[in-house]
């Protein structure tokens, strides 16, 4: 049997302390939170005096790193020896133990960050600069290790531009930015019980599926995907202690700090696991959530600092929660307005107090209200990570189906 | 020239940038970390409400971060090879490459707990348990690249044990505990303006001036020094904007986040750059403030929440702070106070409410106001800083003048 699959099993059952452990520290650590100004109030739900810890996604992080940190001996300790130049430490060895330190540095750095942020509130361009910055051992692992830049182009293209063509710099300036995008992309669909773990949850148990489907089917990868279950089981662990306490009613809330560790966890395993683009098919709802939201994160149509759906303390429902249209705006805004409503993407609404009209924020969450009517706020989490899974069995047919026919 | 020498230079360019970068951002963060409420008050001033921006290390430590996290492509981009698995990156340069990640991962993960222990408050034992945690990448670095665990045998011993003995495990655990001290040791002969900042800036400087004795004696542990420089020149640029913002009067304190992150970083180039025992002469200042306070870390003596000296707000001046000694002190305890009373090492007066006698805290900053009599913060921690600058002259008589005669 091979050592790194014996491994896996260690790995596994670590996992499980790891999930205990993050389960029963959390209810302890509350009142630290609290005293440390470290709380949130729950806007949608009736009392909302009540202070909940925030930024809990830290206990979960750490707990992570520590299983990880004990776990690398484990792993590596088969291929210690004695003399300081080690010829029994194969370069497939000394590369995948300098891809665990450099994943680690990264997720340590981007946990280190979602706290900061919690904490200090840091601006936009501080959040979009870090993660660049802390991908940069990632990228740079990359390059030592595996350098493979090349891409094949899909058959319909191979006449214009030949089988493959080495993307070289422009490739790692993708992988640079899906660093960004994933460290983000869980943080902007996000604000309703348990939707932020929920997610990352499905995200991570697709990822698992896919790891084992490919090690099944015994593909050229072996060992990025034993990497990658490596990475993602006690992530597994640890996130579904958080999603325990996180569910609705919550009590905690994971924070900026789950959000950027989850996401980054997520871009090492998917940029040094080789499986970044299907990994990218994992985040359907949330690329969507992006474009979705553009008109609005990029201020063609106004963006108030909160767009979470509007909670009604009478009916114990979410409702959209809507935007003025000034009007001043734009051809270009009022052409995606038009055709957003078209499409019936948006609702608009006669403003009650002003001759303008409403338009719902351009979010997942509020989609899913303007296209099935206000719901109570567990059924909306329900509904969004119905969509989440709905994309991870798009995602399959499209890696093990579609793919297929171009490649 | 030595490709590795010329990056030092690189370095040496890019923590000038570092020293202004931090000199700049520390005042434009100052109101985020007081809006945070990380903030306190300075009890050795007249203005005792004054808000001052606490663990402004924390702006130090990512600015480091950041520098190296550049600087490793830099290093390490002329051994990239476009194959996957790389024939001219020789195993030296692959060690050199781990040892830099594993530090870095260490260090990221002690200034992480340090900013959490600044925003929580944790408890004693999580603070000793997490430094031998975030010390666990680092030993395994040093098992797998070096993994030397033989000590020589001092000569009059010889005859006894031979000449060298291999210590094994026994060395690891030592590596551990000295990794512990070493991010526990500033956080524990702090509190007054400048001293933190101080000290470590004079560390640093004596292993900055110990690595070029070493590289221009052309010992065999050239790339050592060369990773050590590389690890400390950045170092000692955020440090000195921290010491500038940090020295009487303080416009900012630096936190816990400083002394853990700066311990860190010493226990890392220690460790990695084979000079353990080397480096622990320049703590000497510190080993003897912890030995001298172990009488009332472990309970043998009350231990007040701060020993700090007392500030008199009519002098202006620093005064030995105070515990009552009680009636049921053990025998031990007993003699402990006479010895120490007897060699002058502390100071024993009437208590003015009780009839029990006072005794000065046995901290190495109480012991210079025992000493030298009461004095102003900012001579008493110039004095400090002159103790330290003393420790290094004595490291270096042991380390090139006693160590020739024993080895």
């Amino acid at each position: 049997m091979d050592p790194l699959n014996y491994t896996l099993y260690i790995n596994g059952f670590m996992s499980i302390l790891a999930y205990f452990a993050v389960k029963n520290i959390i209810p302890k650590m509350s009142s630290m939170f609290i005293e440390a100004h470290l709380f949130g109030n729950d806007l949608c739900k009736k009392d909302q005096t009540k202070k909940i810890p925030e930024s809990q996604g830290v206990i979960g992080g750490c707990v992570y790193l520590i299983i990880l940190f004990c776990f690398i001996p484990i792993q590596f300790s088969q291929y210690k020896s004695s003399s300081a130049i080690n010829p029994h430490l194969s370069f497939i060895d000394h590369h995948l133990f300098v891809q665990f330190l450099a994943g680690l540095l990264s997720i340590c750095c981007m946990l280190f960050l979602g706290f900061a942020d919690d904490v200090l509130n840091l601006r936009w361009r501080i959040k979009l600069l870090l993660p660049t910055l802390a991908s940069l051992p990632l990228l740079l692992v990359y390059a030592l290790t595996y350098d493979n830049t090349t891409i094949i182009v899909p058959k319909p293209l191979r006449s214009l531009l030949g089988f493959s063509i080495d993307l070289n710099l422009v490739y790692y300036v993708y992988l640079s930015l899906l660093a960004v995008f994933c460290t983000n992309a869980i943080n902007i669909l996000a604000g309703i019980n348990g939707l932020e773990t929920g997610q990352s949850l499905l995200i991570c148990l697709s990822i698992i599926v896919y790891n084992c489907v490919e090690l099944v089917r015994q593909t050229d990868h072996y060992h990025s995907h034993v990497f990658s279950l490596n990475m993602m089981l006690p992530f597994l662990a640890v996130t579904s202690a958080l999603f325990h306490h996180n569910w609705y009613p919550a009590r905690i809330f994971v924070g900026d700090t789950f959000c950027y560790f989850a996401g980054m966890t997520f871009a090492v395993v998917g940029i040094l696991g080789h499986f970044s683009k299907t990994m990218l098919l994992f985040f359907l709802p949330q690329i969507f959530n992006f474009l979705y939201s553009c008109p609005q994160l990029f201020h063609f149509l106004p963006c108030p600092r909160h767009r979470l759906p509007k909670y009604n303390q009478r009916t114990d429902l979410m409702e959209p929660s809507t935007f003025i249209i000034p009007n001043d705006i734009g051809g270009l805004a009022k052409l995606m307005l038009k055709t957003l409503s078209l499409l019936r993407l948006i609702e608009l609404r006669e403003s009650p107090k002003s001759t303008n009209q409403q338009c719902s924020n351009l979010t997942l969450i509020n989609l899913m209200l303007v296209l099935f009517g206000p719901m109570h706020e567990s059924k909306l989490t329900r509904l969004l990570l119905i969509v989440q899974f709905g994309a991870t069995l798009i995602a399959f047919f499209i890696r093990y189906g579609l793919s297929e026919i171009f490649y």
